[in-house]
């Protein structure tokens, strides 16, 4: 065994106190004994859970972090957000500011991301650097785009990005065209194409404000979820971010499809979109896992207090202080996103990749400790993370990044910035 | 000069460049001058902002976080956190789990809080101890509590403690009824004269739930507020804890006789209790203020990410992404606060009392920086503050405490909850 961690244990379905061993990029024991290893981690009061899996982020948005908030979705969109990517969007602002949100990420604890932006070849070099696990996806769109003059140009990049890193351990190239709204049927069908050929994932936004429900729906005559099965787009290969407005004849389709919804509540939220039926999904069978958007309209990157969000919003939503329970919600940052993604992730199970996060339950506010699940969702934030495994190699531990120069990543994405001031 | 401080000042009014002087227990210096200090602090990308003011705390149900979830508001109180605090709430329990709760506080910048709670003169013990600001209300029902028979017995405790502080620096004593359905109109009256007789503030939970409108409007035929004002206790001395479900003609009443209104947004979606009309409050001139409620229904204390929900879920109510904006949600936990407990506190002004958190804007989740406001309510989290000053001095600074042992207080409520486990 290379590595020997004590802890109590969360799966995430069980909790057991013991060890979790890791050899190599796997983990090859859960259970009770003292094994040997290389390097063994005792400490007292630690917590081990599956590392995080965020389904959905913007990463180089960093950039755009408190620059503009407080506005409506379209507004902000398309008098802020696009024009600025237009000016400052580019190879070097895209490898910074997704490093730098990499680094926010794996000190909260999440292992693996799922991104949909520009010039993805970066977020994966980035991704490389630092050592994490990243589900690239170029943003594809019928209109020009930072690094594409259509979208016929967005899937030759896919399909390039694609055969670059079809062997890497860490990257694995997605066909991410924006939106049923942004993306003509024609291309959603070739982006549908490359996705079955390749066998990448599908990620796509859907649902997500009721203008997008107004244009699809005159446009279409249906709803967006319906639209895309109706071009058979929907299967266990999709994963779609947002379904805020879904019918539960939707959500059938959904359950019956196998795709997973990702919800994005606080961005959701932050932009009054509204609230997703995530409670509703789950008990009607469909997967679902979270993400934190980018922390353009978020404005951070804590999956932890995500996850308190989406349990407390459901709640809400239900007005039903039973719904969206501490454990059912882990399940979305963890085991979901796994059967997302299609990887041995996202549980702590001999034979699955050696994805770990540790929580440390000596800070004060996770005193007293009674249950993983309660505090995991309801007291922990990305701070109470102190070490943080990706394939087996630890890449955060006790306040700093083992692979990149957090410094030199800070001091690149303030010049970038000062730009964007200016 | 004491102490000076270099940053960017966020007052909360204004922002400026420049540095903050102390002297004593006061604010001696706002401007751009470097003045001569004992010590000066210049470390770069400091965030000065006035210590925030949490106005609703129940501190000792820190010893019950997580313990119980996920549960209907009655069955949580009545089947649990009743029976529970009968049993294990004392004098030596209060101490210790208030005393934790206020290292979470002052560690997430939070220099003054407002509790309701029993053995409160444990409260105080804890308070004086660490060196933060206390309001301290001993919780006054018509039925009996862990440490007294009724609500005769609270008042007189009320009255005792007032007395025994009246001088103190630190602490104030509130005269702190529990709710209009668990004490009687009689008692109510007499709370409130304890309160114009002794100038003490007049604090009680208010339109949390509707099984609580239903049974005062039954008992009284007026919702809670009007039934509150009817009585004359709705003055500027007067804060009142949640106010969910109010009416338009009920906000009106509440402007007129300038009350405080605290908003608690976590605990009451984690609960499903509802959400306040915060904005159309704030909108139509009523002072309001936010607390984190106790951590058994939260679970913590983190005023920072309460303010970030408040903002979010007040758009989501409004359905108007404009609404609740960065800066008006910042007044909440400082100026508004100062406001309703009538103290030179929450704002950076000379002349004010010294209470003040300082965010380091070097954390990865704070950079770029572009707008404070944005960043403090919608990136912040606790961990992001890095020094916390109350009248005037240091209490915590670089991850540790200065006043009271935290490893102690750690083991010590671990001891405790030990037994509730049992």
């Amino acid at each position: 065994m290379d590595l020997l961690i004590k802890g109590i244990v969360v799966t995430p379905q069980d909790v057991m106190d013991g060890y979790v061993g890791i050899k190599g990029s796997q983990i090859a024991y859960v259970g009770k004994e003292r094994k040997k290893a290389e390097r063994t981690i005792e400490t007292p009061h630690l917590l081990i859970i599956p590392g995080l899996i965020n389904t959905h982020t913007h990463l180089a948005m960093s950039l755009f972090r408190g620059l503009v908030d407080d506005l409506k979705l379209k507004d902000w969109l398309y008098n802020y957000i696009f024009p600025l990517e237009k000016k400052f969007i580019n190879k070097n602002s895209v490898y910074w500011c997704s490093l730098l949100s990499m680094i926010e990420l794996v000190k909260g604890g999440v292992t693996t991301f799922v991104d949909m932006y520009f010039f993805e070849e970066e977020v994966a070099r980035a991704c490389k650097d630092i050592g994490m696990r990243g589900f690239i996806g170029e943003g594809i769109l019928d209109f020009p785009t930072p690094d594409a003059k259509n979208s016929k140009e967005a899937l030759e990049k896919t399909e390039e990005l694609s055969e670059k890193f079809k062997e890497d351990e860490l990257i694995d190239v997605i066909v991410a065209p924006h939106s049923a709204y942004t993306v003509k049927r024609k291309t959603l069908e070739r982006c549908k194409q490359l996705s079955l050929d390749k066998k990448m994932l599908f990620n796509i936004h859907v649902a997500e404000t009721k203008d997008e429900i107004e244009t699809v729906e005159e446009k279409t005559g249906k709803m967006p979820v319906e639209y895309l099965n109706d071009m058979h787009v929907l299967d266990e290969y999709t994963i779609l971010a947002h379904c805020i407005h879904v019918t539960d004849k939707e959500i059938e389709v959904l359950k019956e499809k196998k795709s997973t919804v990702c919800c994005v509540p606080e961005s959701n939220m932050k932009l009054a979109s509204g609230v997703a039926p995530v409670w509703k999904m789950i008990k009607n069978g469909v997967n679902v896992t979270i993400g934190t958007d980018g922390s353009a309209s978020n404005n951070d990157l804590d999956l932890l207090q995500e996850m308190d969000t989406v349990s407390k919003v459901q709640k809400l939503r239900t007005m039903d202080p039973t719904a969206m329970d501490a454990k059912n919600t882990l399940f979305l940052a963890t085991a979901n996103g796994g059967k997302a993604l299609h990887k041995r992730i996202g549980k702590i199970k001999e034979g699955y990749i050696a994805d770990l996060a540790i929580v440390d339950l000596d800070d004060v506010n996770l005193i007293p400790y009674f249950n993983p699940y309660s505090h995991l969702i309801y007291s922990a934030s990305a701070y109470n993370v102190k070490m943080t495994i990706v394939n087996g190699k630890i890449i955060y531990e006790k306040g700093r990044i083992n692979t990149v120069d957090e410094e030199e990543v800070k001091q690149k994405v303030r010049e970038i910035a000062s730009r964007v001031k200016g």
